[in-house]
């Protein structure tokens, strides 16, 4: 289960051509935003999907997944795009957007459970049954690694970050981004909104512990507690552990529409809302890269909500 | 009244810091979007406005403007940024969103005229009064100069590309670019709505002459005739141009923001609808960037129409 920076230089090569290449936007000095809601399926979740669907060899049951919403929408990319059967639980908190773009995408949806460790254990269940590839939201390391190739790809974009500011809900992303700038210099910041702080309970209780989620960012953020990989490599890395508030997100998400035309869901705008609210405060010339995550949303609300 | 490739060089000297050096997404292989709208008051207008104001020695009355939206928010965008008092005419047809955009960022506003044309003959005889600095919306060399900073970047950030296609209104964003590219080998492609074809029309009379304004990039496009700088740089350069449907300029925007999380306006998509239509059919191995120039829009709409 363990994984490593070389792993990531691997996904990356694995899953060249499959995903975007993301943009970065300085939008002042020394201060950057990664664009990965523009990827493929509106989140960087299909790095990791088509990182653990590459590494395997199928079943003919193909593959099945539980999600929030995000991964699966970005299982099911990746399955269509590589012709692969996708089968997606999701929970019932699941935005009707994003249950109309699994369905759009081909994949057999399955709504159960009120929060998504409910639709987990469902499909971990089907998965027993049909012997069809299990694609874990955060907890593998092929997803691990492949969600870090944000990292260096970011690195390459920036010419080297002191800080890399980006949201936590598994870790998936987090801890493939600090294992993807291992050795660089480059310092993380994980953020997490203060309804769902599964990283922030987990280093406070020496291990990943079940947390309460709520708040704006339930949806894409809503892990009940951080992941086992995650939290190895994230307590390990030394890595600052900042909380924000529903408002804060839900004003940084604001902001970046109207001042910068950037279209984020809650979860997607929470590692702005970091710098914006003041809960991190860079030093004098420390050149900051924001991880704007995800657009899954309905765009009607990002003027008022 | 003449403008050169080296204004357009000199421009992107002037303007630098003032404005976005606007990210790269590449969605194909050889499909570049250059994302011009999440410039500075969501348009690439500030290029032109910035140019424009910092060549100037300023009048006690400061700047004035008249504009279908876009222009105007990026005259008061670069007039606060500056300190400069300004004032913006738009017609009626403007959209609230982009007039409680222009107030927000403090400019006074006149609205006045059914279109452009007549916003634009008040603004002049207000300027003749206070002595104002005429900010024209495409027709004045430095703001031709100023788009045309768009170019030798997007060129940069490319490593060249063999065609351009961008959208056409009063034409100073494309004509900009075709100076700014001059040399390059990189050939332009313009694109209007069929329903404002103010280029098509005055390439066959061989002067610019007067369109009807209609369709849905009205509000942003809806100049009733090419500037004479823009005819006379366009006429020159051997461009080509094409037209598209409102229904293609709709699905492109719709496509936009489906496949790709991109929010635009609608004449921020007419370019892309060029390519999306098959108005536009790129050789074999050609490598294509197409200008998404504004995102002025209400986002409640992206999903709609």
């Amino acid at each position: 289960m363990s994984v490593t920076h070389e792993d990531v230089l691997a996904a990356a090569e694995r899953i060249r051509g499959h995903v975007l290449r993301t943009p970065v936007l300085e939008i002042a000095p020394g201060v950057a935003l990664k664009l990965e809601q523009l990827q493929h399926s509106g989140s960087f979740k299909v790095r990791g999907a088509f990182n653990r669907i590459l590494s395997a060899t199928l079943p003919e049951a193909g593959v099945i997944a539980a999600s929030g919403g995000n991964h699966g929408l970005a299982v099911a990319y990746a399955a269509r795009a590589l012709g692969v059967r996708a089968e997606i639980f999701v929970p019932e908190v699941t935005s009707p957007v994003k249950v109309a773009g699994l369905r759009a995408l081909g994949a057999e949806i399955t709504q159960t459970g009120a929060i998504y460790a409910e639709a987990a254990e469902a499909a971990a269940k089907r998965a027993a049954e049909t012997g069809a590839l299990e694609v874990h939201a955060y907890d593998q390391p092929e997803v691990v690694a492949g969600q870090g190739t944000l990292g260096p790809e970011l690195l390459e974009q920036t010419g080297g970050a002191d800080t890399v500011l980006v949201a936590v809900g598994g870790g998936g992303l987090a801890s493939g981004i600090a294992l993807g700038v291992t050795g660089s210099g480059t310092r993380l910041v994980v953020v997490e909104p203060e309804r769902i702080p599964t990283l922030h309970a987990a280093l406070a209780a020496g291990r990943p512990v079940p947390v309460e989620v709520s708040g704006v960012a339930a949806d894409a953020l809503g892990a009940s507690r951080v992941g086992e990989i995650a939290y190895r490599i994230l307590s390990g890395a030394g890595v600052r552990s900042v909380l924000v508030s529903d408002e804060a997100i839900v004003a940084a998400r604001r902001t970046l529409w109207a001042q910068h035309r950037i279209a984020a869901e809650h979860s997607g705008a929470a590692a702005f809302a970091a710098l914006l609210s003041g809960a991190y405060v860079p030093e004098q010339g420390e050149r900051v890269a924001v991880v704007i995550c995800g657009a899954n949303t309905d765009p009607a609300t990002l003027s008022s909500g």
